[in-house]
């Protein structure tokens, strides 16, 4: 634990004065006061992101479903609960920030007509109604002072096919992109491996402990922040 | 601390010879590899019954859903994550029991038909077709050599009469019920307020500690058990 605090402490402070805004977890999406739509996402990544931010000198703004993970000391925190709460959160933040990284497991849909009493089980079967929910992090992208913009593409087949549509269609900077399928990674697990997609190149990082890969990543984002920043000036 | 194992340790073990089955916690239900259908329970009112119970002297059996809590010392706890599975444990459990307690808030409906990959979101709006799953408590209180069946109802309105009607359909001994719509009160609240219908009976149990209003909810439903026991013999 000392020998970490104090690498940490000396760690070069690479993100001074950038702002991250980093969401994490999954939404909850309620169907009446007692039930509700969720995912497995714990989390767990995105506070990893955050705290590397934070080690390397980032102002960092935490905008989190209902997770079990205590906050990264010295973020702010914002905790929501459904997708629109979170999307509400994220476009207020997003307008004042350097990065944004969306690493929430945002519902897709959410119930169309959300019931004020507990549903009785009358019959044996129903139909629940789904509407989509705002698509957050192509929104984030669409703002006219948009954020350096990072997505997540959690998926369990064709990861390549789907994280570079996800790319382009939503004008992300980066998407990174992890097979939920695979055994000991992603969603509930302490370890992560991920491919990071550019319009124009790919990193691997490859399976470690989900802080290491954060580590990696939120170097990797600010060596390609840097790079847009020089060709932009 | 001292003085709370102390007075467990010396407490009546008044269930010895008693082998309760409680179930705990709530249910998920898959809709695809990464998403679900829960609600809102947090396991603790379950866990709390379980040890009571033990403190008592019971042989306790605790068949538990999701929860971020730890199984009370000496229970045998068997994890399950959906409905289907909770119901297979608790009928294989409960030929050998003594006294069933569900107090999990197990979902009353399943998805039909559960994608084996992650579903894309093409459509603006779509339908979630849900199947009844089986009713546990009711078909544990079905046996042929039944146990004391005590069934619990978390409700938002008119509580007395839909927990008066589930004791009567669902041929249960005891229900014990509870307004989730009051604040402080149920779910992931610590404290909780029940009231314990018999066919014949109302008892109140005021708002307290969940601890301590399981160690009363024990020694009441030992009490019917009893009499019960007794008119029998």
């Amino acid at each position: 634990e000392l020998v970490n605090l104090t690498s940490d402490f000396f760690a070069d402070k690479y993100l001074e004065n950038q702002h991250w805004v980093i969401t994490a977890g999954p939404t909850r999406e309620p169907i009446d006061p007692v039930r509700y739509i969720s995912n497995h996402s714990s989390g767990k990544m995105g506070y990893a992101i955050a705290r590397a931010a934070l080690s390397a000198g980032a102002k960092v703004t935490l905008i989190s479903g209902p997770v079990a993970l205590e906050a990264p000391i010295g973020c702010q925190l914002i905790q929501v609960t459904s997708a629109d709460e979170m999307h509400q959160a994220a476009l207020a933040q997003a307008t004042d920030c350097t990065t944004f990284v969306a690493c929430a497991a945002v519902a897709d849909y959410k119930v169309a007509n959300i019931a004020s009493e507990k549903i009785k089980k009358t019959n044996d079967a129903m139909q629940l109604a789904l509407v989509k929910n705002h698509d957050i992090v192509a929104d984030v992208a669409q703002l006219k002072d948009k954020p350096f913009v990072v997505g997540f593409a959690a998926e369990t087949q064709d990861v390549e096919h789907y994280a570079r549509g996800k790319l382009m269609r939503k004008n992300l900077d980066l998407i990174a992109a992890n097979d939920v399928a695979k055994e000991n990674q992603g969603f509930n697990s302490n370890d992560n491996a991920l491919t990071v997609f550019s319009s124009i190149d790919k990193t691997e990082i490859p399976l470690a402990n989900k802080q290491q890969v954060a580590k990696q990543l939120v170097a990797l984002i600010n060596q390609h922040y840097q790079q847009k920043h020089k060709v932009n000036s």
